[in-house]
């Protein structure tokens, strides 16, 4: 008896338990229109109540679109199929109609709310017909009628009531762009998500899956138009053969209200059109870029336009010929213009040839042109006037152009912060530039303003977004990078929103409505922009990164042939102090701004600290508002990113119930890198910086581990993103 | 109430009927373990009642893999839960283990099944203990429980019947390894299935599913290792921060019971160890490769060992220092022998200073140092002499270096077989090379033979594939791809098994068992590998693809430097004939097999047809066997494989019912790009070498829309998958 006990006993010490993981793996490919199931019960109730079915007016693409996701968004998030009907006459029915196809029954129910409404916006409204509940969704053109069936199931995405609904909205901005800097053999310059999801190769005929869904994506976040090619740019896009492939795309996005647009290498007449110049006032140039419209209007006769890298980091532009921007770019717009296309002439250019301060030279070379263009160009201009830095104060061309519309160019991806495996919320940078006062026409004048066309009455309005979209299954490498393609979506739609705002829709579209995980998450979204400038680039320093691929802290960089790729002449750091001077006494960049804003930044008292570096050189004692000196200052800022990074790792940890396993350690992993990270720039820029400060490191700032020639040491060969 | 009726009618035809798929898309991520509940009830029931829970010995990695794997899919395939339980005196239950984890009480019931069972292999066993019905799987080792899983899996995946099972297997061949040719860029070379999935940047820490599931697919055919980087060698992925990233991925793959091995640059010491030569004799080359070997054996304990291309195409090589592959060879497998690795060394050379036939270059170079390798030396060879194309016949060197283990080298990726648009089913290929015979120890001897070591009683087996994986959602671009990843592994465990039987197993996992469709599906595959030899290189016609990319037919290339790199050096056409004479007569490239293949090759009446033109310049009027002229018979293949193509899409176009929206579409527009090159391989070949024959199309041969100077005049500066 003892001895089977024993047996016993043996035999169970051999079996182990198995836990089997009982949270579905979720690889992120779905973005925000997870569609789950409504997890509150009252609110189900309330959902299934007032949604029993779908009646559609129409018979377009986008109609069909719009009918199949909520179908498909109601079916998923009330766990029960939600069928189209054609019986109006039942209760409890969501309506989609363009206004133009509504049962003239229904026209009384919503006289007075098209009066004002654009043509992409919508109207969401609950209404009585026949002692009958019914939600309609009407827009004047069928895209609205997309656009208000996303927001319809935003509204239960976000877990909000659908009753008694009265919603009107419309898009502030009429040209929501995203630019891809893909290449055609499918590396993205500056993508960290994968390759290009264009597979040229195997365009036109074969239509992946990814470009349905890409567009799919877009037009939930109202995103009306695409740059499918990069601003460094490749004449053969131009070509037959490929502009069949572009044909195909557009054929894909077009019933999602998104057009295609296209980069136009400047020299493309003399490399794909044989001529022997590309001189925009050669009458035979100009033919040939209005034949190439032609062509390009014959098979894609809603094509956007252009957009224009032209004599910027070696592209070939209008000045090789001794013309200026508004010869290059109005010629081009005289292509388009027949077909209402537009052209987009990027106003990011420096010199090597000019030694004045690379801040100035875009306003230098624009503002001048005020009111020279067409009147179907914009030009495209970078929130900041160095290059998508983790901070940098709003461009002085905004404001400083009012008879020329400016379209915002805000980077998605993260060149300079930290690619895709940095959790850094970027709505919250975007938030910040849009709110920035230029005082153009006194105080109040937001740059918001100024690009949504309210302050100098343009129609013409634009934002362009550098995409963060890859062909890693979850678009964007990172989970969390998926909310600065949503967030930057939402902008573009509405520049007043808030970046907190954007963020709990996201949250709760993506992940989960459970208020403790909403509210965790938004607070950490909400402060890691502010994390990556701390472990980066505090007190307006910028631009310090390794040399081409941007990976990585690399002050001390001072050996490249261009004065303005150096570190070194960004933060100018020497024994006396740290910082670029940009004041009167300096490069005078602040003469730039209006004159608010100019006295604001022309004092080191009155600049915010936190572009402090950006205007001035101040010495190592420098006494911050907080009592430190500029150098403790310095040190303690990238001490606080480092902690605040491992605040968000703990933070991701404690939220793990809430969280899909797949998503969870995916994003955890990133964080972890992001912690690794942020102790290397910690380090590798205060031991640089301290050779010139002398001083020694503030109690509270962790000693580096290795010594500076280590980090000078580490090279990326392969790093990715590179053009 | 005419007016109500007509308002009504006027009504009711605003509606449209929107069609919902009902059919779950199926992006083709999982490959051919589906899963899928089964749809025959009688099997479900059988099933049902003969699976009630599963019970596991042993606590190891692997055995948990095995048990979650278990789990999943007869949760599946039985559409409901089956549990994990600890109570083996239940009925019905799967016992997976061990031999030495085993309950001892099991040991009489399966006491003789284990002699001869090598290391890998498995038992499944349907038992009777006290009365209750058990299903064992047993295996000396671990990784022979997780293979004899996917067995028991793959038995209720092909709709077999699970009770009275008495199933022992075991892999014949000690090495089943995937090659891939990935660059640290992530590029791939000879890959069409989007980019490399290993994210090197983002490695060590960031461990993307996709290594966890590309290791778990693996397992399920037995594939055991894995070389990560390209033949085309970069020495980097030998320093510190690049083994540090290897480490990670060999740590996932560890439990999946699959090693890795990398490329050896033969130049490394000097690049990435300052010294100055890399001469194999130089003692302090020797030392370096021993540290180095030492260094990854301390990350790695189970590391497989190196892959090395050397005095081929570029690469460095022993050559370069007057040695030989022996010595080379040699050196590397003295660095990793303390540690039981191996190595391979690539018989794939040719020298542009040779002038004999490139199709005899390896086996003079190779076959002379027969038996001077070290013991754990592989030589790899391709299954043909010259390079993967559509066909070949067998490599001269298999069955002729009966002292030197030889591995085979089988390509996966469709470099000269359509890339991922084309639709071809490879098993048939390599099926085709393995029972060929060498007749090396008289009739029987076949390539099978010479590789699983039987006859000539090696102890060190081993097959490679080039692989076709890249970072598409469906793995491979092609979803009908996956099946040669699935047919390579299957073979590589069994090179005896049929490739019909392995189309019909994969069939039924990855699409359905419904028999119509297996029918009809299976002929189609086993078929397309022929039909894409006919609109390709019919008659034994090889290599006059386009240059450097090897996409699309480019028979009229002559001005290549190296006069083997065109394709005019291949298919010889005049006004004679075409062919390439490799007889005594010619090259006497016969004279490398044995007399009997040679005897059966030296003869054009007694040379297969398919093989002719590869062995023989024949002229145009030469009468084939079904009376055409060689003229006529050229075309009509051509033709003929075009008019496959059209049969096969329309086949496809039948199964309709029986496939997932997603599947169906994506394998449609393939096989429209497929028809498409199908017939600019016709047309561009005949319009050529019609200039050389003089003769008219036979009737039924489509005359070609355009002529040759089209054909000639396409350029494809992006083609994927170049170096």
């Amino acid at each position: 008896m003892a001895f089977i006990l024993q047996k016993a006993r043996l035999f169970l010490s051999f079996f182990i338990v198995v836990t089997f993981s009982q949270t579905y793996a979720n690889n992120g490919y779905d973005l925000w229109l997870q569609y789950k199931k409504t997890e509150n019960n009252n609110l189900l109730s309330h959902y299934k109540s007032t949604v029993k079915s779908i009646v559609v007016f129409g018979t377009s693409k986008t109609i069909e679109i719009s009918a199949r996701e909520l179908k498909k968004g109601l079916s998923g998030m009330l766990g029960q199929t939600i069928p189209k009907t054609s019986n109006i006459e039942s209760d409890n029915v969501i309506v989609i109609s363009s206004l133009s196809n509504l049962e003239k029954n229904f026209l009384p129910l919503i006289e007075n709310d098209f009066v004002n409404l654009p043509d992409e916006g919508f109207l969401i409204k609950s209404v009585k017909y026949r002692n009958k509940n019914l939600t309609l969704i009407i827009s004047k053109n069928d895209i609205g009628v997309l656009y208000g069936s996303f927001a319809f199931l935003r509204l239960l995405q976000t877990n909000q009531r659908i009753d008694n609904l009265n919603i009107k909205d419309a898009p502030r901005l009429k040209h929501r762009l995203l630019n891809h800097w893909d290449n055609p053999d499918r590396t993205v310059e500056r993508g960290y998500a994968g390759f290009s999801i264009w597979n040229w190769h195997k365009l036109p005929e074969y239509i992946d899956q990814r470009y349905i869904d890409y567009a799919r994506a877009n037009a939930s976040v109202g995103i009306n138009g695409t740059v499918l090619t990069n601003v460094n740019a490749n004449a053969l896009i131009l070509t037959p053969e490929y502009l069949e492939k572009v044909e195909a795309l557009a054929n894909v996005f077009r019933p999602y209200g998104i057009k295609v647009y296209l980069t136009a290498r400047f020299s493309a007449p003399i490399q794909i059109g044989k001529l022997e110049t590309a001189d925009p006032l050669d009458e035979k140039v100009q033919q040939w870029w209005k034949n190439k419209a032609k062509e390009i209007y014959e098979r894609i006769p809603d094509f956007g336009g252009f957009l224009v890298k032209a004599n910027s980091e070696g592209q070939p532009g209008p000045q090789n010929y001794r013309r200026n921007h508004v010869d290059g770019a109005n010629m081009l717009a005289d292509a388009v213009a027949p077909y209402g296309g537009i052209v987009m002439w990027r106003a990011f250019v420096y010199s090597e040839h000019d030694p004045t301060d690379r801040a100035k030279q875009a306003y230098s070379e624009f503002v001048p042109y005020d009111g020279q263009f067409r009147n179907n160009v914009m030009v495209q201009v970078k929130n900041g006037a160095i290059d998508f830095q983790p901070r940098e104060p709003f461009h002085p061309m905004f404001g400083a152009m009012p008879h020329t519309p400016l379209t915002m160019e805000f980077q998605i991806t993260q060149e300079y912060l930290g690619f895709s495996t940095h959790l850094v919320y970027l709505p919250k940078l975007y938030e910040e530039v849009l709110q920035a006062d230029t005082y153009a026409q006194g105080k109040g004048s937001t740059v918001a303003k100024v690009i949504d066309g309210s302050l100098h009455n343009n129609s013409l309005t634009g934002m362009a977004g550098v995409s963060n979209i890859g062909n890693d299954i979850n678009w964007t490498g990172h989970h969390f990078a998926q909310a600065n393609w949503y967030g930057y979506g939402r902008l573009a739609w509405n520049p007043y929103l808030s970046a907190e705002k954007i963020a709990e829709e996201w949250i709760r579209c993506t992940f989960s409505n459970s208020e403790e995980f909403v509210d965790t998450i938004k607070r950490m979204m909400i402060k890691s922009r502010e994390t990556v400038v701390n472990y980066m680039t505090p007190y307006g320093l910028h631009h310090i990164m390794g040399t081409g691929h941007h990976y990585g802290p690399a002050p001390w960089v001072s050996n490249l042939p261009r004065p303005e790729w150096n570190p070194v002449y960004y933060h100018k750091a020497d024994g006396y102090g740290i910082g670029f001077n940009r004041t009167k006494s300096g490069s005078n960049a602040t003469s730039q701004y209006f004159p608010e804003v100019e006295k604001m930044y022309d004092k080191a008292k009155t600049t915010p600290e936190k572009d402090l570096l950006w205007f001035h050189h101040l010495p190592w004692d420098y006494k911050l508002k907080n009592e430190l000196t500029l150098w403790e200052g310095i040190a303690m800022k990238y001490q606080q990113g480092v902690n605040e990074v491992y605040e968000m790792l703990t933070t991701w940890e404690k939220m793990k119930k809430y969280i899909d396993n797949e998503r969870y350690n995916d994003v955890k992993m990133s964080l972890e890198i992001q912690l690794k990270e942020a102790k290397w720039w910690r380090d590798a820029c205060l031991l640089y910086f301290q050779q010139f400060s002398e001083m020694p490191l503030p109690d509270g700032v962790h000693a580096p581990n290795k010594n500076l020639d280590y980090y000078q040491s580490l090279k990326f060969p392969y790093a990715p993103g590179r053009g």
